[in-house]
């Protein structure tokens, strides 16, 4: 197991990229991608823009506030399926452009709270996983934001799942897991 | 199992992204990210870089003349680790760029081969799997773009193994399989 000290520079490193990553990765695309899903109760490449922008909006910078608040109480749960009632109608264009502006605007808020080592170290309580610190909050945002563009990659890959013939000996994201709700 | 159809315009809307898709997830990161690995024998994101640019030279576009020349030997073999004396002395910027422009060549050949219905369907030998088809070819080029995405996502994700504290109960891609030599 890697033991790597958490860097706020690194993190804002990634943090800021993802919105223009998943642009260049779906912007543009025929509907056979974008909607694609590994199954029943998987998620699209769709669904998935629209679960990163409630995550802007419910999880990451309310929850370091309410660390550096220094609350008692455990964190509000998160949403798992917000998106399904709250993207409706709305472009994937759309939501890429939201989840832009939301994030451009959290790493702002984020960059103003000029967080100090002893900030990073300061604990909350999540309502399942127990007692938490800043740093494990900020780089869960970070592997957060990677888990769902490999989820977004192996989802478009899956279409094509027995389309490529014997080659799927090969290639072994046609075989991963799922992303279950 | 799904059953998708190949279509060529599906293919190329993928195969004209992912080197700006890469370039997005990648370019400017500090190399914390860029040269993380899953562990020994696996990949960092500039090797994998490497590797598909030695695809675009070697494996796809060179298959797809040899089905449709009607050859009947088996395709050549294709190197997975040639990028480690390729890549040398190379900056990642360099790697992005020379990846970009030998895939922009290879879709323009690829649309100049006017690919009919039946060309899809020309049969050719892969050298360990057997009878394969143009289509399947094709679809496993796309397909391969996506699992290199994945893994490139995977391996930076997996440089906050720890650093993510009790999340990693939630972060099902810091408990994927690793991508092997």
């Amino acid at each position: 197991m890697k033991q790597t000290e958490f860097n706020l520079d690194d993190a804002i490193a990634i943090l800021s990229r993802t919105p223009a990553s998943l642009a260049a990765l779906l912007e543009g695309l025929p509907d056979t991608w974008i909607s694609a899903t590994e199954g029943a109760d998987t998620w699209s490449p769709y669904d998935v823009i629209g679960h990163l922008i409630h995550g802007e909006r419910t999880d990451w910078i309310p929850r370091a506030r309410h660390l550096l608040a220094g609350e008692t109480r455990p964190f509000d749960k998160f949403d798992r399926t917000a998106q399904f009632s709250e993207s409706q109608r709305k472009s994937l264009p759309e939501l890429l452009a939201m989840f832009a502006d939301l994030r451009r605007d959290n790493i702002a808020t984020l960059l103003e709270m000029n967080l100090t080592r002893e900030d990073l170290e300061r604990k909350g309580m999540h309502p399942e996983l127990g007692e938490v610190n800043l740093a494990q909050l900020l780089a869960t945002w970070v592997v957060h934001d990677l888990d769902h563009v490999g989820q977004v990659a192996r989802t478009m890959a899956k279409v094509y799942t027995t389309t490529v013939g014997p080659w799927t000996a090969y290639l072994s994201i046609l075989h991963d897991r799922q992303n279950k709700l």
